[in-house]
């Protein structure tokens, strides 16, 4: 009763039950004696994943089925819960050796009359996926099971529940089906309907899930909810964890949004960065941090007059600006992306591009006797204020980011550090930093021009 | 055939049908032989104003009703057609002298089946007004009139058309009910039922569109839209014409994003400007680049060593903030807004900003032999943007805008050019320059800090 009325009524998430209560054994191999929740996945426990790749998608009341080694499933997801302010119960299957589906019926005491999320513990699932099936409002009695029509996508098809999917509901599920036209990604979306079939099931001694579902499907209660083309895996066996961290990593790159630097030298960079620093308790606002130091220690070597500190200067801000990529890369990958992660990010990055501007003229200051080099200096390095500037006033005026195009590209961050930072290694930092000053401010004017003219112009399509 | 075509299934908004047809001779005893649409009210004309309301709340379509001197005030929809890139259709009423049902009526072979906005060209309408009708869908053969219970909204009880409203439909309509609950605001949204109610009015040889609209009361089909607190006036004789001005010129003030220097200094004095600009064809962007050139014009005068030109300089860059309000005040009262002109505004404030502070920084360095004038200056303007920047990356992060907060308005744009102005007229612009600088950069690092721990306690009704 009292669980219920936590449960219920809140807010207008559904509940996520997840099933953690399996040996894991084929895993289990690998990773010696530790439970499969507790293994880490790209610095994150299976458990940890579970929960946060559903925190992403907007859920905030989770349900976990417990079975074996309970004690020691029950204090991770304790962790997770305190770590990511969620609110988790628990729930022990006495008899989850019989089969998952005596694991999913022993949620039914804590679920509302609410629909509810169903997972397993050890199935990677991206948070849009997640998003697309809540998308769905399900009809009485229902039961949605997300699909996946592309059978490459499909890791281990020896592994792989196989569904028949026919105008739209599931026709049949199975291992071993023959006939099958898309793959049981493993999260459902349910009403209290499922339990009515798990239990028919167990009345026949069947006691998987699958089981539960077929009767479901008997009665035509069974959609399918088609989420082709979006991360997910069941991490069963050691390959497929190999697999899992190939997918997981594939969402580091931000896409479209690079710039030509970026792309080509300091995504390949940090990616591999990120992958070690994702093992570390660092998170991504240290990283932000670490990124935004070591540009302001480049700042210092650059304000100098001694060129091999010029060379030292600019390595650091490049490699800086490498590093600067790895908070938002491990931000995805372990899932703990936040508005103002992102915030402290972009406000930072602007406070370093001015100390390394302002180093470069005040070196130059030292070195020659012009009253010109301030001035000068002064203009250059505002154009890295109004590039960034410019985009943010055209995303805030025409509610879509400004395409990015070749000009845009040509006024990006990780071109004018590495400008910069080439000309302190050949020992003429501020002819670059009045060289890239100079081209930022001409795609600053080029932008102000384009868009006071033509704004219908620049869609995000545009990329040159 | 043809028309229906062009009038509908382009998209999805309706079309407006304007009753101009009227001769409106109560009017006119002011404005001597102009027809009553041509009548400008506060730099437009009536006719473009009623199509620029409709306009800014998305409507694109319009069917015209002429009569009384129909030439002349077609050639004025032509000329707004052209200039406000909207499509216009005419039809002449032949019997309009008879009473506006008949006016409506002629409308009926150019509507299509859609439902469609009906209104008469003298009635003053926020486009707010507009939109929260067109938001309420109509059920089949529904009228729906927006309808103000605030009887003191009302400018003329003598001309008002009352209205009883029961349970939110019209129980009755007419000039000289007893029993009234509401005004009629002259604004209808309509499906074809109308015109069947005119039919059967006009049978009765009652001809005016409130016969009609009876006719539909009397099956029940007319609900009532409350748009109680919108501004809204039917200029049908002088005194009306003033209070339609006063009304107007309401819009002015951009209400709580004024800091305190713009709205107990500079607003007031931009209003005034602004009703004056309202009356030359200068548009908003002119305003916004003359704003930017007296701007830069300051600056030059702050550039010299010459105190007189700096106070010379303070005054013209104070004026220059005064006018820079007026861009945005005439395009609201001219319903001209554009994201291209907001954009062009605050694009060019920003290098205005630079020049100002370039400008002081430039002329200590001409005066005083100290290293230290362009670093720390340099410095100090930098703030001028980041004041700027930080908003914009809040909006962008939290889909908000930050909270016109003290601190928020310590750093505004209208704070800081007042300061160099008064330190410019009484010979100091350096000082004042450093001290708004410092005081900017406090604010910033403040609303960093507050950002980074706690985004959620900034909402936009945290004024403090």
């Amino acid at each position: 009763m009292y669980l219920n009325k936590i449960l219920s009524g809140k807010n207008n998430t559904p509940v996520a039950v997840i099933l953690a209560a399996g040996e894991g054994s084929r895993l289990r191999s690998k990773h010696s004696s530790v439970p499969k929740p507790l293994v880490r996945l790209r610095g994150l426990s299976i458990a940890e994943r579970s929960i946060a790749q559903l925190l992403a998608a907007g859920i905030e009341r989770f349900v976990i089925v417990l079975g074996y080694n309970a004690m020691v499933v029950q204090r991770e997801f304790e962790r997770i819960a305190k770590q990511r302010h969620c609110h988790i119960s628990f729930v022990e299957a006495t008899n989850w050796k019989k089969g998952n589906g005596c694991s999913a019926i022993a949620a039914a005491p804590l679920i509302g009359n609410s629909p509810f999320l169903l997972t397993m513990v050890d199935h990677v699932l991206a948070p849009e996926m997640i998003r697309d099936v809540l998308a769905e409002p399900l009809a009485q009695d229902e039961i949605a099971l997300a699909v996946d029509y592309d059978t490459k996508n499909v890791f281990s098809l020896f592994d792989l529940t196989k569904v028949n999917v026919f105008k739209g509901r599931i026709a049949s599920i199975g291992k071993d089906l023959t006939t099958w036209n898309a793959g049981d990604t493993g999260l459902f979306y349910c009403t209290l309907k499922l339990f009515e079939g798990l239990a028919i099931a167990h009345k026949q001694n069947k006691f998987s899930l699958t089981d539960g579902i077929k009767e479901c499907i008997s009665q035509g209660r069974v959609r399918a909810i088609d989420v082709t083309g979006k991360i997910w895996l069941d991490v069963d066996t050691p390959e497929a964890f190999k697999e899992a961290t190939r997918r997981i990593d594939s969402v580091m790159a931000k896409g479209k949004e690079d710039g030509y630097i970026s792309h080509y030298i300091n995504r390949p960079l940090s990616n591999r960065f990120s992958v070690v620093l994702s093992k570390t308790p660092l998170t991504p606002n240290h990283i932000t941090l670490l990124s935004f130091f070591m540009a302001l220690l480049g700042a210092v070597g650059l304000s100098t007059t001694n060129p091999w500190f010029w060379v030292a200067g600019g390595i650091i801000i490049q490699i800086a600006s490498i590093v600067d990529g790895c908070d938002g890369e491990i931000a995805r990958i372990k899932l703990l992306q936040s508005p103002q992660g992102a915030w402290i990010d972009t406000m930072l990055d602007r406070y370093s591009d001015l100390a390394i501007g302002f180093a470069v003229i005040f070196s130059a200051s030292q070195m020659y006797d012009s009253v010109w080099i301030w001035p000068v200096g002064f203009i250059a390095t505002i154009s890295f204020l109004m590039a960034s500037y410019v985009n943010k006033e055209f995303q805030i005026r025409f509610h879509r980011p400004y395409p990015n195009n070749f000009v845009n590209n040509l006024k990006r961050r990780d071109l004018r550090i590495l400008v910069i930072a080439i000309g302190a290694v050949i020992g003429q930092p501020f002819v670059a930093l009045l060289a890239i000053g100079a081209l930022t401010h001409l795609a600053v004017l080029q932008i102000m021009i384009k868009v006071t003219y033509n704004p219908s112009s620049l869609t995000s399509t545009d990329n040159v």
